[in-house]
């Protein structure tokens, strides 16, 4: 007699852009994760009701854009609003009375990259992945019962920690549903469990890189923003350029 | 007034070779980190006398240079010695009895793509590093106050738990004398004061993937030898072709 299994589909952590062509990514749905701040601003901007964030990857792509289509054009350069353009990347700017029913265009330079490798590799489904929406991302990817990766987007190609607890976080809560055979995914969620208690104080006690650069700008309220659990918890799916609330 | 401040070196973690040229290579001794197997067995080797070890990144460059010289020829694929080769990886093969002054050419796969991006950055010096000489390592990177980047072979350029506990381990012994900017660092030393107290049996508990390869093939003896501290405590050093004793 044979038994008949279902399979059970694997999930994957890959802590920097430049990892990612090494995995099935055909096969899978792909979670793009940039904590700080382009996911979490992506989360916030579509849960307030925005029609849809466009993700470029250049100021002058965004630039171009804005004068194509009425819409709301933001990025950052060096922590301050990237010139030509009209707003900045802290999610705490995309409430509802700013955005409510408004495209808007966002550059995002590490987040981007894994985006084009992830379309280019005709990934089963791409989407976003923050705390700010964590149990929208948990649930869909347990639901849907696809082979999934977590795609840190890293800086400029270097892991970073927030991107890594965020995989930690997702790993933890779902690894029961999925065969877990990738290191990076136990490296992920050892650190998240050492962390989950104060994320802040942890990314601060480690003096994480990206951490400390955005405090330098004075932006401590969005640092905690990004790392709240399910403050804008929405779906934020990618389709025909478009990212959009599931 | 200005105060001279010396400058402190800096320390930083490169857990796939896919990442290493993202790092300032040309000034920073480069530690290559490839825990099971080959730089414990390197370790071995050298302090158990042998005169070098020629690291070599194929079985027929294995075969050729044992036809041309008068050498010990030793690589395994698929936890069996490869065909055409007298020995394995196993360190515990390396005793003194059966390795004092003779040359050991070994087949590193992951290892030696290190090596070699290392070489052509031209790195300011270049040695291996394991557990069972991590006294060495730590000691020599104290005392020579260059740059230092901590190196990991990974498996086919994935991130590994073994390679990332031992890089942990050298961050936690000597950061206090580095300039430390580098999440990956942080991770692997979180990941290793969680697994300190019992690195094998953190290994089980995470199922990490190559321990569980090797498992498969009977290898726990190596597996323990390769996750002892200080077993075979001499420095190994890169220098013209071959590793030797330092």
């Amino acid at each position: 007699m044979t038994s008949k299994k279902s399979k059970v589909p694997s999930l994957n952590t890959v802590l920097s852009p430049s990892l990612l062509k090494l995995y099935d990514i055909s096969n899978s749905t792909v979670v793009i994760i940039d904590i700080l701040r382009a996911t979490s601003t992506i989360a916030a901007a579509l849960y307030n009701g925005a029609k849809a964030v466009i993700p470029v990857d250049s100021v002058a792509d965004c630039i171009k854009l804005g004068k194509q289509m009425e819409v709301i054009t933001a990025g950052e350069r060096d922590g301050k609003i990237a010139e030509g353009l009209q707003y900045g990347n802290t999610p705490l700017q995309y409430t509802a009375d700013f955005i409510k029913g408004k495209t808007l265009v966002l550059t995002t330079t590490n987040g981007t990259k894994l985006l084009h490798v992830a379309l280019a590799a005709n990934a089963k489904g791409i989407f976003t992945g923050s705390f700010c929406n964590i149990s929208s991302v948990c649930d869909y990817l347990v639901d849907q019962k696809t082979n999934v990766i977590l795609a840190c987007a890293a800086w400029k190609n270097r892991i970073n920690i927030e991107d890594t607890l965020f995989a930690g976080a997702v790993m933890n809560r779902i690894k029961e549903n999925f065969d877990i055979n990738c290191d990076a995914s136990q490296i992920a969620e050892t650190l998240y469990l050492q962390a989950k208690g104060d994320l802040l104080g942890f990314m601060q006690e480690k003096n994480a890189s990206h951490y400390h650069r955005l405090m330098n700008f004075g932006l401590e309220k969005d640092i905690e923003f990004c790392l709240t659990e399910d403050n804008a918890n929405i779906l934020t799916l990618y389709s025909g350029g478009r990212l959009i609330a599931g």
